[in-house]
């Protein structure tokens, strides 16, 4: 879905459409350096021990028009950026110009095209010069500004709204008397959708009852894709599947051969209305299944092509365990040693250390059927904190 | 230098303090489990030919306050997230146990701590949670929402203002007729700013006078950091040098012996002042000497470790040659094959040709020395597109 926005404001969007060059870059030659334009065949037998002086005819400013003609036989004083003026193919640099009152003199000769930058040299009118799905980053926002395109199609962010249920919690700046939980998944699922380039709008805590978790999951409807946590196990209180169907949302698919992770939900409407994830209360359950589900659906719906996290090649420095049956989610932390990058666990992988998915760098996978993945073994590593990937050094 | 921030506005901001728990979490053992608390002791002899029936003394709800004991002999009903009642110490699922109206039927024993998330599991009240320098991601967000804290020290992120020289310039909305040339600086380098963590402000274009340069170079002092681009090489117009000189910049260098981008000019203020960089005019040459010199400062005062762009190994899909002397800052394309990166230059390397960074991945460091890198060589390219990295399947 495109939508128009400025191009000031378009880094990290996707493109929407073919961007044609409305006009020729440069619109016609242009000198690349302060100096003097001039016919090449004028100074074609100059040296240091026939120097060639030449009238200077007049004065190209940057920004001027090029309309008056050089005569042969005469130079014009040019600046950088200045278009050439008509008759001239050359530019000798000041440097290398001895300049005598109204005339200038040469010793070296110059070659035609010599320090200009011709017409067309950068694109043509009507070249394609960015293909839509591009991401919009510096260069190509620079280059959309170099074609006077202020105003560019990109794919429009998608809208996600996002819930948390349980009688338990409260939000994070409450009062945590009486031992109520503070509901930090609407912290960490707001930022997973904006890293994953989608609009996060809050629509509350729900109460564990079916009344006030229809009243809060409606309020999203409006949504791209809408986004629960807590509630999709099977216990009394596990409300969503009930009444996503009540509200007319076809369930997909439930429980996925994971951990942590296990009664994900997957629904969408018929019609109109969004994808809906009921992902699991606990934050980490949360945070992971959102990762391996959410984010892939909403970098899709924001245009994007490669919808996964980088992966990086890592030896483990540690021997992990499990039992058979489930795929595991490691968090692991990553560190540089020796040209090699090393993944360790964060410690306690049990879905309610929060702790493990804050300190993690990455998501290992441990195959379902595998039991023991040894110390040393070659691992891919999903690389969540894409910061990690940013280079010590210029490599130079 | 810190500040604070709503920690939903914290999103890749960079902390400056470190985070200790100002409490424990769990706050106390909590049921993982709709189910039933109860002493593990209990259900020692229980088993599918052995079945236990225990009263029911009481319900749990999540959010309720953990103070009536459980008696030996007596179990609670109990939901995910409820704390455990004084007494108990583990819960059974209520999947294995039959409910008999007042008394509950169990065929399995308990050990102790079963599907109990214990107090201070997660973290324990005083212990420090994120260190300093730590990049605030979803996760770390979580964990401090989790722990109450609303309010977070980051690193202040710098604050960047960049002007643009040159006659020849109008703003990309202006009407081009008479020859002026779209000033496409100030977008690309405002998004360079914004990708390194920095809040640019753009001063405008100024014109080829020494007045007009300092005005605006004046307007730019408040900044962190001021990035001119123009005006800085041996023209007659070349006023940045004297002009920065003149509002008592110190010149630490000028010139660099790279290609693009060589009459780089650095500056700084002996007292108070913004670091100054006079980048060239030319929009390849400008981003180039950016992303080598600006970017790295920007994201040390915005408080990163890591400065430079991640590199990823690639081979040459085509031999580049050039003249000896300067190392050269190569526009490369990538793309992946055969399990491969694959790097080739993007057309033109001439600086005035903006659609060679427009439609790069990367920057190639071909060496000044060195006059021929073959095709197939493995190279290390610095990635710009960072969007490159994401991988295009889950890796399952």
């Amino acid at each position: 879905m495109p939508e128009t926005c400025a191009t000031g404001d378009a880094l990290g969007r996707v493109l929407a459409e073919p961007v044609l060059a409305p006009r020729t870059l440069p619109p016609f030659d242009v000198s690349a350096m302060d100096g003097y334009a001039l016919r090449a065949a004028d100074l074609a037998r100059a040296g240091n021990d026939a120097p060639v002086a030449l009238p200077v005819a007049f004065e190209v400013a940057a920004g001027a028009r090029p309309d008056r003609p050089l005569e042969p036989g005469a130079v014009a004083r040019i600046f950088t950026g200045a278009p050439l003026p008509p008759g001239a193919d050359a530019v000798v640099r000041q440097e290398d110009v001895v300049r005598e009152g109204d005339r200038a003199r040469f010793t070296i000769p110059a070659s035609p095209g010599e320090h200009v930058r011709e017409a067309g040299e950068d694109v043509r009118a009507g070249e394609t010069v960015l293909e839509p799905g591009a991401r919009l980053g510096p260069g190509p926002l620079g280059m959309l500004a170099s074609l006077g395109r202020t105003v560019v199609a990109v794919h429009r962010r998608p809208r996600d709204a996002n819930l948390y249920g349980g009688d338990e919690l409260i939000e994070p700046d409450g009062d945590p008397a009486g031992g109520r939980i503070d509901a930090s998944n609407s912290y960490s699922i707001a930022a997973q959708c904006r890293e994953a380039g989608a609009e996060p709008t809050y629509l509350g805590i729900a109460r564990d009852t079916p009344a006030d978790l229809e009243r809060v999951l409606r309020a999203g409807l409006w949504a791209d894709v809408l986004v629960s946590s807590a509630g999709v196990s099977v216990g009394d209180r596990d409300y969503v599947r009930p009444v996503l169907e009540q509200l007319g949302c076809e369930l997909v698919f439930w429980g996925v051969e994971i951990k942590p992770g296990f009664p994900l939900v997957f629904g969408r409407f018929a019609e109109r209305g969004p994808l809906v994830f009921g992902l699991p209360g606990n934050p980490v359950s949360a945070m992971v299944t959102f990762e391996e589900f959410v984010r892939p659906a909403l970098r899709r719906l924001a245009g994007h092509r490669a919808l996964y996290r980088p992966r990086i090649e890592a030896v483990l420095g540690e021997t992990l365990r499990k039992g058979a049956g489930r795929l595991h989610l490691v968090r692991v932390r990553l560190e540089r040693k020796d040209g090699r990058v090393v993944a360790r666990s964060t410690g306690s992988q049990s879905s309610g250390v929060l702790r493990s998915m804050a300190l993690a760098h990455g998501l290992l996978v441990f195959p379902a059927a595998a039991t023991t993945l040894a110390e040393g073994t070659p691992v891919q590593v999903r690389v969540l904190d894409e910061e990690f990937l940013a280079a010590e050094d210029a490599g130079l």
